[in-house]
C-alpha cells in the first residue's frame, strides 16, 4: 500500500473525539556525534524532562522522505503531517504566501523573493541585502506592489527581514519556471526560464517584473535588487480536517512553518517568539483544538550555523519548557524533528530523526532517554515519518477498526 | 513512494563529486547457525578487520526483495544497485550474454544454455555434462554456431565449463517462452513453449535450434545435448551513470555478475580470480572510478555445496584481504551480500543479510562485530536492499537536498 492509499484509508476510519494530540517538532533535531565526546547535540544536552517522557513512551527513528534523502523543511513537515512528501511537494512561493496569511487563489503563481545587493556590474554581493529590517522590507514592498504588468494583477508582500512574497494573478499561468536566484554571490541574477512551453507566459511576466524592479530599486542601498525562487501554485491537497477530522492549530514563529501549517488547513495561532512563549500559547489555546503542531526553530538555526553548543542550549531550553506541555496531560504527545541538522554538517541531512510517542496505550519500550542511540532500540523501530500521524491518531483512539 | 519514484527522485538530486564508494558484495553472506555451536558461518569466522570496520560503521539487515522472498542472484544484485528487483528483473539469457561481453541488441532473444548428457532414451543423466572444460565448450559452441535457421541470425557463445549463451536475432521476436531445462535428471528436456501467442515464433525457432543441436551433438560424449533457460530481452533500464552520475566499475570473476554489472552500465575490469587478486584489482584501478562493485563468489558456492567450514574459510579470506580496501580510505564502504546462502539449506534463502556502511558521516551505532545477531541492533534497522545505494550516495555527499 502506498502512502496515498493509506491517506484514503485513514480518511475512512478516522473518528472525531475529544482526545488531544500535541506534535512537538524540534526542527533539525537529529545530529551527529561531536568527535571529541562521541555524543550528538541531543545526547550532550541535559534533558531530564524529555528523558522522563521517553521512559514512559515508545520510541524510534523516522526517515522523513526515505533513507538517504535529505529533506527540505517542506517535505519534512508534509511527511510529519502524514502526506506523501514527494507527491504533495509544493514550492517555497506558496508556502511563503500562506505563511503571511495572503489569500492565495488556486490559479495564482507565488514566488519567494529576497531583497539583495548587486554591484555596479549587476553581480550579487549579498543575497540578503544585509538582512534589512522588516520595516524597510515593508516599505520597499509597497513600492514594488505599484509595478504594472498588462493583464496581470500582482501583489508584493513583506515576509520578514529581506524576505518577501510576490504573487502573479492571471488565468492560464503555469508554475514550471526556474529561479532567478542563483543561490550564490559573484554572479548576476538569472533570467527566469520556462521549464515547459506552458510556462512561457509566467517566465515573461516574471522577467518583466524583475526588469521593472531593477529600475525602481536602482538607488536603494543595500536593497537594490531582488532574486526570486520557488515559483509555485497551490497543490490539490486534502486538509487535516478532511483526513483526520481534527480541529488543528499551529504554534510557529517563522512564516514558512506557518505557511506549511496553513497549507494543510491548520488554524495559525498568534504567539510570542520565545520558546517559553510558544509553550504558553499552547496552554492558553489548549481548550479550543484537539491537535496542536508546536514548532521550535532555534535548534535548526544553530545546526545550520554549525554551532554545536547553541544547538545543545536550544534543546535544553525546550526541555525546560516541556512541563508546560506535559502538565496539560494531552492524550498523545509526539516529540520529533522534521529532519536532522547536524552542527558538523552545517546543513540539513539524511540521518533519521529520534521520535517518541507517549500515550496511555503506547506499549512503552525500555528506552529511558531521548537520544539517537537510545531510539535505535525503541519499540517503533525505524520507519517512514508519514506513519507518525496514523500512530498518533490510533493512540488517541481516533481510528476505527479497518474491516470486519 | 515506491522504488521507481525513488529512482526518479535520486536522478534529480544526484550530483557528481570526487568522493568514492566501494560496495563489497560477499555473495550469499548470510547464514544459519550450526546446531552444534549456535553460530552462523559469519559468526564462526574470525574476522578482526570486518569487526573493526563494523565498530565505526552503522549496521543493519537488508531484505533483498522483501521478507520471505528468496532471491536469485539477479534480483539480489539489482536491489543492491538500487533497482526495483521485480520491475527490472531480466532473465538469465541476457545476463549470460552481457557477462561474456556479447554485443546484445535491444530486440535480440538470449538464453542461457547448459551442455548436458542424455541417455539412449533421451533422458537427462547429467545437467552439466560432467562440467566439461571451457575449451571443449568453446569447440562445441563453434559447431552449434554453424546451425542455420531461415530468417534468423543465431550466435552460440561459450561462457564457462558447460555453460553457454545462445542469441536469436530477428525482428519481432517476443521473449515469453518457457525453459527447455527441466531442472532435474531422469526426464527429457522439455519442448520450448510460448507463454503467449506473440512468442510462438520464438518457441518455434528455439525448438528448431534444439532439434538441430540434437543431431549435431549425437556422437559427442558426455556433452550430447543442451538445455536452455532464461529466454530474455534487454530490459529498458537506466544506467548507474544516468541515475547516480557515477563512473562505476565492476570487479567480478563469474560471467553472470559481470553481466549484471554491465546491464546497469558498469565498466568491467579485468581481474585475477583469487580473492586477494580482486582486491588488488581495486587498488590498481582506484584512481579511475568513483564507484566500485567488488564481488566475491566463493562464499555462495560453499553455501550451495552445504560446506559450512569452507564458507567460514572464504569469509576469513575476504577479511584478510580487507585492509587493501580500507587502506584506500574510500569515503563510503558498504559490505553486504546479495542474499543469504546458509550451508544448512544448501541454497539461497530468504533470511535478511548483514550490512555495514562506513563513512565519516555515518552516525556509527554500538555494533562492534559484523554478524547476523549483532546487526539486529544496528542503527540502520532492517530495511529493503534498494535503499543501500541512496544511503551510500548520501554518505558520499553526492545527493542534494530535496525541496526547500
Amino acid at each position: 500500500m502506498n502512502i496515498a492509499d493509506n491517506l484514503e484509508l485513514i480518511k475512512k476510519i478516522s473518528i472525531p473525539s475529544p482526545s488531544k494530540i500535541v506534535l512537538l517538532v524540534i526542527d533539525g533535531l537529529g545530529g551527529l556525534p561531536n568527535p571529541k565526546t562521541g555524543k550528538t547535540e541531543l545526547e550532550t544536552a541535559s534533558t531530564p524532562n524529555l528523558d522522563r517522557l521517553a521512559a514512559k513512551s515508545i520510541c524510534g527513528l523516522i526517515d522523513p522522505v526515505s533513507p538517504g534523502i535529505t529533506p527540505g523543511s517542506t517535505p519534512g513537515h508534509l511527511a510529519l503531517f502524514g502526506y506523501d512528501p514527494v507527491k504533495f511537494y509544493t514550492g517555497r512561493g506558496v508556502v511563503a504566501a500562506l505563511g503571511i496569511d495572503f489569500d492565495l487563489k488556486p490559479k495564482d503563481i507565488a514566488a519567494r523573493g529576497n531583497f539583495c545587493t548587486v554591484d555596479s556590474s549587476g553581480l550579487i554581493t549579498d543575497r540578503r541585502a544585509g538582512r534589512i529590517p522588516t520595516e524597510e522590507c515593508t516599505e520597499l514592498c509597497q513600492l514594488l506592489d505599484g509595478i504594472k504588468i498588462e493583464g496581470v494583477k500582482l501583489f508584493v508582500r513583506p515576509v520578514k527581514e529581506h524576505r518577501f512574497a510576490v504573487i502573479f494573478r492571471r488565468e492560464g499561468l503555469a508554475p514550471e519556471v526556474g529561479d532567478s536566484d542563483p543561490q550564490q554571490t559573484g554572479v548576476a541574477p538569472r533570467e527566469v526560464k520556462a521549464l515547459n512551453p506552458q510556462a512561457d507566459t509566467t517566465a515573461a511576466i516574471a522577467n518583466n517584473f524583475i526588469a521593472q524592479v531593477r529600475a525602481v530599486l536602482a538607488s536603494h542601498q543595500p536593497a537594490n535588487m531582488v532574486i526570486l525562487r520557488g515559483f509555485s501554485q497551490l497543490p490539490d491537497i486534502p486538509t487535516m480536517s478532511d483526513i483526520y477530522k481534527l480541529k488543528s492549530a499551529a504554534i510557529a514563529v517563522y512564516p514558512m512553518y506557518r505557511g506549511l501549517a496553513k497549507l494543510v488547513g491548520m488554524k495559525l495561532l498568534e504567539t510570542g517568539a520565545a520558546i517559553k512563549e510558544e509553550f504558553d500559547t499552547l496552554k492558553q489555546n489548549y481548550a479550543d483544538y484537539d491537535f496542536f503542531f508546536l514548532h521550535i526553530k532555534s535548534t535548526d538555526s544553530a545546526g545550520e550555523d554549525g554551532d554545536f553548543n547553541r544547538k545543545v542550549s536550544a534543546i535544553e531550553e525546550v526541555d525546560k519548557a516541556l512541563p508546560t506541555l506535559t502538565g496539560l496531560e494531552p492524550d498523545v504527545i509526539v516529540v520529533t524533528g522534521d529532519h536532522s541538522t547536524p552542527a558538523l554538517l552545517k546543513s540539513h541531512s539524511w540521518h533519521p530523526v529520534p521520535v517518541l510517542l507517549y500515550s496511555k496505550w503506547c506499549r512503552a519500550d525500555r528506552v529511558g532517554e531521548f537520544s539517537e542511540q537510545a531510539c535505535i532500540s525503541g519499540g517503533l523501530g525505524r520507519f517512514p515519518a508519514t506513519q507518525v500521524m496514523p500512530l498518533a491518531m490510533a493512540n488517541a483512539l481516533k481510528l476505527a477498526k479497518f474491516g470486519a
